[in-house]
């Protein structure tokens, strides 16, 4: 079968501690497909841009009218999009050994199923993602290898994601999700569209 | 002319110096009206709600990025939309006179003219909305009497706001603009559609 030629190009920027992250990483595929738009999936973490904000958590754990709200938001806009929504515990979940994973495996060609499945996991039944056996489980279910989970504590690994980490600072994100096509940032899911009707013409 | 029967109610929390409260201000009467949906206009003011999360200025000021990039975004919002945008200066402006006025408007049953015409003038041609002189020719403009500018001085007008901003805390309000449709509550002018919906069915 042969490709269709891809009209553009858009790096989809996401944290998997992020509940809007998941509302995103669920329904981008498709969405890119209808306009023949490459997705570059790249995992990074918040918590050092966070951090430089001076925050010590996520945002809707230190302001608890926001939280209570985006559950709610999060409940009905799953409920549209016909995906099931759990809370994990704790909140936010450590998602540092995800994100490392998540790097080999958007390098082995399977960046998309397995970020999906770390966040089904997630979201769709609360599980822990910091626990190796479920990032085992989802990683099999991608069809990848456990060798990358001994792989992602390699210095080479800790190194790629920390750079991710810088490159996601000199864009400008300040927040997940966030797409940029060429020079342009979009924040939140309800950018997903725009940005890739953006990156499509 | 009959009037239609309305379907439901929403209330339409928003504050003079948010940006998006502009976007939400400039396209919720068409919007409601497809939907037999009515609008309670709800002027109130973000600043003490802010405060008690620790901020002393706009989120927009605070965090530089998503300052920048909200900026961006309302340039891509606003072409979209056929909306003039022009960065008010200062910024955030200072409503407090805009906001009080506004009540007497709402009272006087011209609350949607009054209020778009603030938002114009501020966003549309950045005009300073603290200026009791702007503030007068949006009153003539919505067919208003200069004397709602010295009615907005009144202890029963200041105690009235200070009441409004009590009811958003109680609401849960944490950002403008909000939509209270029941106990629903919708943040951000993204969510405008989901909330007139919510309320028409």
């Amino acid at each position: 079968m042969k490709e269709r030629a891809m009209k553009g190009r858009v790096e989809f920027w996401f944290e998997f501690a992020s509940t809007y992250s998941y509302l995103s990483a669920m329904r981008i595929c498709s969405l890119a497909k209808e306009r023949s738009v490459e997705v570059e999936w790249r995992p990074f973490l918040l918590g050092p841009i966070f951090a430089a904000q001076g925050w010590t958590t996520s945002p809707f754990n230190l302001y608890p009218a926001k939280g209570r709200n985006m559950w709610r938001d999060m409940e009905r806009q799953c409920a549209t999009a016909g995906l099931p929504l759990v809370q994990p515990d704790p909140f936010p979940q450590i998602s540092l050994l995800a994100a490392r994973v998540a790097l080999l495996a958007v390098e082995a060609g399977a960046g998309s199923a397995f970020c999906r499945g770390v966040f089904a996991a997630e979201f769709g039944e609360g599980r822990n993602i910091s626990d190796p056996q479920v990032i085992g489980e989802v990683l099999a279910q991608a069809g990848l290898g456990a060798e990358l989970l001994q792989m992602a504590g390699a210095p080479e690994t800790k190194l790629a994601l920390r750079d991710q980490g810088d490159v996601a600072a000199r864009r400008g994100l300040y927040g997940a999700p966030s797409f940029v096509v060429g020079e342009e940032l979009f924040w939140g899911d309800d950018r997903l569209e725009q940005a890739l009707d953006w990156a499509g013409t």
